[in-house]
């Protein structure tokens, strides 16, 4: 191992700083205030630990794909999932931010990292749907938590939200179930409107 | 896999969001505002994934310690770790906070990060003796890129951050050497006060 090496890994591990300076639409559960892209990625880790028992699926690597899974955001910025303007072109732009970034690594484990961002992408795989089923959910959960703030400012309907739902079919039935009735509620709780 | 199994691993996952207003002492690389424990949380995890290559360890338990071992925070808060009063009895606090999280869990579940947790405090295996290197890496790089801001406000001098740095110790050579280059460095910069 040389130094070098190293340096090039704690420059990576700097740059990537950024993304906690990334904004996301999403409420903190107490809807303080907006949550970003780092605090988003933690989150998502956490829920693979504990609901990886529902899937058969890898879970380090599963963990790698949602660590790392938003850092084409610090430059790509992050992409609202209801807005169909901004989602034209994002997989071109994310995939030169993944390009930039991930070459500052050492060669193999840029290659590893770019391999595993566009599996992520490609949701081919289980761990990748797995893994996009909670990246849809967690901000289902916060937006439910803190009451609707965010699909009330972005002027969101129950059918965007149920529109954009199809991918849980990919994922575990339970999950299935359970984001149908949150939505269910969330209509009846006026925190969705109809 | 009944549906009260997931609606607690769901009210956990949803209590854990606290760990978003956890303030640190560290401000991030770009020196604009303070990190939490969720970003750092988050930050560590990905150096576990680059930097594990420095030492023979599990990386997925080391995975796990990281993105859970400050969860305690949220009912114990930051202890700065440059505070003598506030680090007494903070074990006992954190305890006390452990216990009330990860009971909230499927019980084998709130078992496994209780004992997760109590391993990373323990230090004594390779796991949690290179997850606590990084823990304490981390806010170092953080501090050196901000050009020692929280160093300043917090009136910290060269020696007394050499003097927590005696956990290098059980770590990588590679990083031991970086970290003593660095502190070189910042007090050479003005970074830090000799």
């Amino acid at each position: 191992m040389s130094t070098e090496r190293l340096r090039k890994q704690l420059n990576f591990i700097m740059e990537i700083d950024k993304l906690k300076t990334i904004t996301r639409r999403s409420y903190l559960a107490d809807g303080s205030r907006k949550e970003n892209d780092a605090e988003h990625s933690w989150h998502l880790a956490v829920m693979v630990l504990l609901l990886s028992e529902l899937d058969n699926i890898d879970v380090l690597k599963t963990l790698k794909m949602v660590l790392i899974h938003d850092l084409v955001e610090i430059d790509a910025g992050d992409t609202y999932c209801y807005d169909e303007t901004g989602n034209a072109g994002k997989f071109e732009r994310e995939c030169l931010a993944a390009k930039r970034l991930f070459s500052l690594l050492p060669e193999e484990q840029g290659r590893e990292f770019f391999e595993l961002w566009r599996e992520f992408e490609e949701r081919k795989t289980r761990e990748a749907c797995f893994a996009a089923v909670l990246d849809r959910m967690q901000p289902l959960l916060l937006n439910y938590w803190a009451k609707g703030k965010s699909w009330q400012e972005n002027d969101i309907s129950a059918a965007s939200v149920i529109s954009k739902n199809a991918l849980f079919d990919n994922g575990p039935e339970e999950i299935r179930k359970y984001v149908a009735e949150m939505i269910d509620s969330a209509i009846e709780k006026g925190y969705l409107k109809k």
